[in-house]
């Protein structure tokens, strides 16, 4: 799979995204065979993923984060709508409303688990949790107890990675797999698309003032999904961080991932029992003599 | 606190249901002193939950447990009724219907939690899957991938019982309180219960002949929710293990352990700063001036 090189499992590497590669270059591939091998893997990933809905054993949770313009969008657009829609769902998760800050952070992410044979595309998700409220500096405005409030930054964000991992797990034994995409995009990238934004008419309302202070922050949302990747990434929810400056690429990679992910479940078309199989003989001959 | 007898905190006591007390005789108690005092209770409960709501900084959820007859409708019906129903709410669990058994165990739960500064009421809960999908022998029979269902018994509950606690630890973390109760009723309670519902018109609803089949596992069920008092009770998320045969001596320690667990949130009127009070004021001028 030749998405392996970007993967994190917990053991291996210690990701530094500043470090790691946002583009293609050191991949030496050709555009118009990866575009090419990305129309194949769709064809393979609709079979798949008719196999996985009949079966119905596993769910999949796709987390799809990153920097601003660095693609989500565009990237949910292009590749999960190319499945059946019946048993995707793409579920968005913007700054939390009042409803949702009345709860516990992960109560409006579990709500919208899939059942067993769909899959969920949570564009942004419980990784907002630890890296927005962090850089943001915003743990300690929580409406909560002081036996919460009064912990250390260290120790707060310290029990939320616990908590996040422990979540993780508990869905792994219950049937699900949960696969987390980072899309590393650069900083000059992110300026030219943000540019883009600005110049072209129809692409205006993506833009918005305030993400040029998130920018000024680069470095330390970099530095924070580093430790979101050392603390979360594990065998069997894994971290992905994938080059994001050639869309085409990215979107090459995560059909890579899908296929690997639909691959793991072993999804079989369920066995119809000898009694099963004569009673659609039966229902054949009384069609065929109506 | 007069339940603290009946309390388990997982360190100091190994419960053992079926030598444990389903009367109130031990504890010596008069009946008419008892009414009174629950009556003085629940007066005490509705100052409490005011400030408890106004504070929102903490959610509470009363896990109510039993097997049948032991009183779980009535508890409902005669102690959490006389609170404001806005905020308090009711939280039925039957048998898992396809919907919610495509989904993970706690899935059904953690959608229902209330908002901080209400309280929720699971009558049942996610202790009937790991009590009656043991005793009954259901465990294997789950729609799920083989790494989960290839587990020994013994795995497989091991499991449960560690993500139950993972999840209520989660949950006391984020500012909520989990507060469990057993209702510990005897056998020939149990059977005068169902003769009544047998014999009274208007009772014949409650009554079904499944209800025997339970009955006649009596012992093994007290046995497993023995192990998960063993296996779940904590200091923040403790069990109760109430006598159950008189029903006005379990609402009276029931109002106990309210009064307690909203002592222990330390709940506050939100306290106005010197502006808002300002301001009020002012608000105060115009509505004289009207």
């Amino acid at each position: 799979m030749n998405a392996e090189r970007y993967l994190y499992t917990g053991s291996d590497k210690d990701p530094d995204l500043r470090t790691l590669p946002t583009d293609s270059k050191k991949d030496e591939v050709s555009k118009k065979e990866i575009i090419a091998a990305f129309e194949e893997n769709v064809a393979r990933i609709q079979e798949l993923q008719d196999r996985f809905h009949a079966d119905a054993r596993e769910g999949i949770v796709f987390v799809i984060q990153a920097l601003d313009a660095a693609g989500k969008d565009s990237l949910i657009k292009h590749v999960f709508s190319r499945m059946n829609h019946q048993g995707v769902r793409i579920e968005n998760f913007k700054a939390p409303s009042a409803e949702e800050l009345a709860h516990d952070y992960l109560w409006r992410i579990h709500k919208v688990m899939p059942r067993r044979g769909d899959i969920v595309v949570l564009n942004r998700s419980h990784y907002e949790d630890v890296v927005t409220v962090d850089v943001n500096d915003i743990w300690q405005k929580y409406h909560m107890p002081e036996r919460t409030l009064n912990d250390s930054r260290e120790d707060f964000f310290r029990k939320r990675y616990r908590q996040i991992r422990d979540y993780e797990e508990y869905l792994y034994e219950n049937g699900y797999r949960v696969v987390k995409i980072f899309l590393n995009v650069s900083k000059d990238t992110q300026k030219d698309r943000f540019l883009e934004r600005i110049e072209r008419p129809e692409k205006n309302w993506k833009f918005n003032a305030g993400d040029l202070d998130d920018r000024a922050k680069f470095d330390a949302f970099l530095d924070r999904f580093s430790t979101v990747i050392r603390q979360t990434a594990t065998d069997h929810s894994p971290w992905y961080a994938l080059p994001a400056d050639q869309k085409w690429y990215t979107r090459y990679l995560l059909s890579e991932i899908m296929i690997d992910t639909f691959e793991k479940c072993k999804s079989r078309y369920p066995e119809m029992t000898d009694e099963q199989k004569a009673e659609m003989e039966r229902c054949k001959e009384s069609l065929l003599n109506e």
